[in-house]
């Protein structure tokens, strides 16, 4: 990995865990809803949200401050995503980066309302920002309700629910994906551009580059479940086959995704000349996210 | 039931929820998912938040085409707690409003995701009212997220379901019912203020109102459940009794109860008078909401 991107990681994204953990213990709510919303924070994981929404901002003319209490809302409506798809009646998972899912150490109830909580809390926390203006609320509470809900990513997880169990074309697989992680992922980078100051050009190029950077980092998740370490991605090898998942390297082979993982490198690099961009952190971003074994 | 009142609520009820069927129809959206968001809009009853928000608005200057939008929002928040509330892990309801709850009629994956889809919609429908400035919008998500987040209406289903199988105060119940269900129904008659040009000193009565409001529903839902008739309420008498919940009757007797929903009947009506509000409306609203029998 690129030294100054390293170093970025690092550094952002323990001000993103530390400042989520605070303004989660900070509230004034029951106190068994609080310690299920704070396991889930706490359990951690990339940060990647947050961090593509400050890498896009300090890429055009922003600074991490300004974009730091919208990143934590984000990672909060993430958050709340991976408690609701973990729960039984969806993809009833026992465990989450190498730790018991959030209804298996408290309860299914508690669960839902933890991930409620958190959904809802993201849009009142983006409200109290004192940086922005409410210009800046509104297109951003629009673009975040937009990118996940019912025509994002819970559209998403619908469809992938519904996809389970059967044969699909690459090009519904990618749809699904776009919906379930790109839609997020793609609002991270567009909010941090436009904080930033980024120009309608430059945010249309950025909204390309998150749509590659979206795919690259799925196909690398499908490439990872048929070729990673198991100690190093926390699950065993090929439980996408045994979950009757659709994936690249099924749809194309394992030469096949990787060949398709790098033709996204090259149009995400593309898009990023285009954008214009004043540092090569966001270009950093696409190899490490490529060439990730975690 | 005063005829003024009775007009007003079959015209409005027929407004709201023709609306709310027609927002969510014209979502594009998979099919499934919008079926379960739609079944459940489509379910009714009384449309009672939407309603008193109308009605605040026109107690002052306002008209109801004003508090439409942000009217269907609401109901659509109300509505998703009454999913989440209703599912197998949390109150495990079979019937609501005499029809199979969302989650039987679908499945509890489903009826999770239509629920986070209509909370979160809730906000990108804020967002798109035309009518409302910039300082309007973030105001009113900022109290829609406060009213039905962790320190609202979750952390009121999370005390609730803390509080089942035990015995509570009066103080304990009424802070459960306050957050579950005073939250909403304070930010119904607020907002409606707000909009229809109340002063600030008229909007800190008319949430003394709601306060007294909350309160006189939840005494009356507790009396018809010992004394009402279960064709009308559309469940048996003494299901409380029987799901070993605490209510105004239990702790107070059935006298007892009459006795306090009466005393908080002086208390709104005292509250409006202070708000000088300019029609009968949400008086009559008082007196319908005390002596309905369903």
């Amino acid at each position: 990995m690129e030294e100054n991107l390293s170093a970025f990681l690092t550094e952002k994204e323990k001000i993103i865990s530390d400042e989520l953990v605070q303004k989660v213990k900070s509230l004034s709510i029951p106190s068994r809803l609080k310690d299920s919303m704070l396991y889930s924070i706490k359990a951690g994981g990339k940060r990647l949200r947050p961090l593509l929404m400050i890498a896009s901002c300090e890429s055009f003319h922003g600074t991490y401050q300004q974009v730091l209490s919208v990143s934590l809302a984000l990672e909060m409506v993430h958050t709340y995503s991976l408690i609701h798809d973990d729960l039984p009646a969806m993809d009833d998972d026992h465990y989450r980066r190498g730790q018991p899912t959030n209804h298996r150490v408290f309860d299914e109830a508690t669960a839902i309302l933890a991930g409620d909580a958190l959904l809802t809390y993201s849009f009142e926390a983006i409200t109290d920002d004192p940086q922005l203006t409410n210009e800046q609320k509104v297109y951003i509470i629009k673009r975040l309700a937009k990118a996940s809900g019912p025509k994002g990513m819970v559209a998403g997880q619908s469809l992938d629910m519904a996809a389970e169990n059967r044969e699909i074309t690459l090009t519904e697989l990618e749809e699904i994906h776009d919906l379930k992680t790109g839609e997020l992922l793609t609002f991270a980078l567009e909010i941090g551009a436009y904080i930033g100051g980024a120009s309608i050009k430059q945010i249309a190029e950025i909204r390309k580059y998150a749509y590659y950077v979206g795919l690259i980092f799925q196909v690398q998740d499908d490439i990872l479940d048929v070729s990673g370490d198991p100690e190093k991605i926390g699950k065993p090898i090929g439980s996408d086959e045994s979950n009757m998942k659709s994936t690249y390297p099924k749809l194309l082979g394992l030469d096949g995704a990787i060949k398709k993982k790098e033709e996204y490198v090259d149009l995400a690099e593309a898009a990023l000349i285009k954008a214009d961009v004043k540092t090569n952190i966001l270009k950093d971003f696409v190899q490490y996210l490529s060439l990730r074994d975690a």
